[in-house]
């Protein structure tokens, strides 16, 4: 039993920012005066419309998404754009090129074959994922209808330092696990998408970014939900979108801009992960796994060598407060997830903790 | 400015009971002691399987869901099951029949026509969908794979009075905007779904059940987050489900449980529709769309005849806390969606306040 809030380290669904639920709290049964709450109000009403379009516009802002770009906010997570995305963009050339760096980026590979013609561009998978390939290892096909990387592996805890070059080839990225934690310039990109549960909202909202004169090439067989020109002609309402993880991402939106909008939220995760990685680096029982170069901000492995010890530590951890440090059981060892909302606190109480596990094993 | 809770009779999202909103408010920061929010929550931690395996037990339960189905928590409202249902069921002939009684029930059997041989079964368009076909003229093939329904037209405010008998051609259901407001024998059908924004849970989750015998029919296009067959087989965790919308329908599930279940949430139902139908009967201003026999318990539509009294009295009532009473875009008139959550005390406000209005315009 935890009377105050812990220190949550889960790869997603994570932490959201405390003064965030405050907020939804508190105005749970009544929102600003309308006798309801956001959770009852119609899609197409007037009081849920002004929170849409005030999400959507901090999102713009935030992101600083160009004219060119449409914001959707969509459901079905990262999984249902593995599918969307080839059966919206590869029916220009019908093919498609992808970087294999997670089990997320071959999940959406192997998804994305049974549409078209799909090659691995580049793959990690002879190192364990435990590094980024270099812009001159990417086999780039100059006729591929694009080239979709995952831009920073959950599950291995490397993040891409440089956006691919891929010429006249749209750019798609699934920055499920490090949208909003950085500044990026969205131009660059033909299509981003990111499940919300990580640094955007609750379970149940992918946003996706879109470059519309990518729009129009969807397969016969697309679903009417599953086309994005559908979803941009009617501003992702074509049914009832996820309202209530729109308005959450509104909130989160809100406290972005309050830490100094993506720039300051960069400084601050590189301090958060920096906390950790130092330690990493002097530890003579805790190794990190990522390849120094690759390392991502948002998700940190690590291990001791020795499988029980791991088990323990990840155990006495989550008795402390400091929960879900258990690495993703593909890969066994620990991952501490620092999203945008675990304060930098968190990552202190971790690495003291981790230094009392090291003396006592030592 | 409203400072208590009003009566909103939107007909999707639409209220939650008031119990159940004070439940989530209270621990919306810290649930259970876990020190977390549900929101939170890793959707394979401990702590979230239990509210999960709570929420389908109490779905189970109250539903009465023999072992021959399996509860699905599924994310796209009902228009993603639009062709999700064609994409796994019409493998088996080719063929499917649809009702069409309604907007959705068209929809559905358009998008359907994507994926084979689609027949309308039967249709009430020939009267502006006021009324619900009879058994004898539902023109059934014996071969096809499967027979869809919209077991309530949420924006015509009918309602099937029956069951459809389809021999053993399998009966599929869009009991959106009725599930759990009555009885339903669910081992008749093949398939029920409902987008849950009206009687479970926020928008943002849309619940299947559906009789396992009906699995591995794919087409080899589906999405593999399409296939009922995968989500079967991760019991609705092939990615991250709306974890916190399944918390809410857990909360909701236990409501109706106070509520005498099913049985006492039907009658309950009944009691609150007739407020408002007998009134309709006997005032001489307000006339009820749907025939008789045809009625709604959840979405009663009616109109003066008159389309500036019509949009005077909806603007009159949304100031006096009755809100959302407009018809929908496509009809015009008036609407009342009366869903579960919507007291008694509701419909008594909402005819006092129509008969002041007669009155007044007599």
């Amino acid at each position: 039993m935890f009377t105050k809030r812990i220190y949550n380290f889960s790869a997603g669904p994570s932490m959201l920012p405390e003064p965030v639920l405050a907020q939804a709290a508190s105005e749970l049964l009544n929102f600003g005066g309308t006798g309801t709450s956001v959770m009852e109000m119609s899609h197409r009403s007037k009081d849920f419309l002004a929170i849409f379009e005030e999400t959507k516009a901090l999102l713009k802002q935030t992101m600083n998404i160009p004219e060119s770009h449409e914001p959707l906010f969509l459901q079905g997570g990262a999984w249902m754009q593995f599918s969307m995305i080839p059966m919206n963009l590869i029916g220009k050339s019908g093919k498609a090129d992808y970087a294999v760096t997670g089990s997320f980026s071959g999940l959406a590979m192997k998804e994305a074959q049974k549409y078209g013609d799909i090659h691995v561009a580049a793959s990690s998978a002879d190192e364990n994922h435990t590094y980024i390939p270099r812009q001159g290892d990417l086999k780039l096909r100059p006729d591929a209808s694009y080239f979709h990387y995952c831009s920073n592996n959950t599950i291995f805890g490397t993040e891409w330092d440089y956006v691919p070059e891929t010429g006249d080839v749209p750019l798609v990225a699934d920055m499920s696990s490090n949208i909003l934690s950085k500044p990026v310039d969205v131009a660059k990109f033909g299509l981003i998408y990111a499940g919300a549960q990580k640094n955007m909202a609750p379970a149940g909202l992918t946003v996706v970014i879109i470059d519309k004169s990518l729009l129009g090439y969807e397969l016969p067989y697309t679903p009417t939900m599953l086309s994005y020109k559908v979803q941009v002609e009617a501003d992702s309402m074509h049914n009832t979108p996820s309202t209530y993880n729109i308005y959450m991402l509104g909130l989160v939106l809100k406290w972005i801009q309050g830490q100094g909008g993506l720039g300051g939220m960069a400084k601050y995760n590189e301090e958060k992960a920096k906390v950790l990685y130092d330690y990493l680096d002097e530890s003579t029982l805790f190794k990190a796994c990522a390849r120094p170069e690759a390392r991502s901000m948002m998700n940190v492995t690590f291990v001791t060598g020795d499988e029980n010890l791991d088990e323990a530590f990840a155990k006495e951890a989550a008795a402390k407060g400091l929960t879900n440090l258990k690495g993703h059981r593909s890969v066994g060892g620990m991952r501490a997830s620092i999203y945008n909302a675990m304060p930098k606190e968190g990552l202190e109480a971790l690495v003291a903790f981790m230094k009392e596990f090291e003396t006592k094993n030592r």
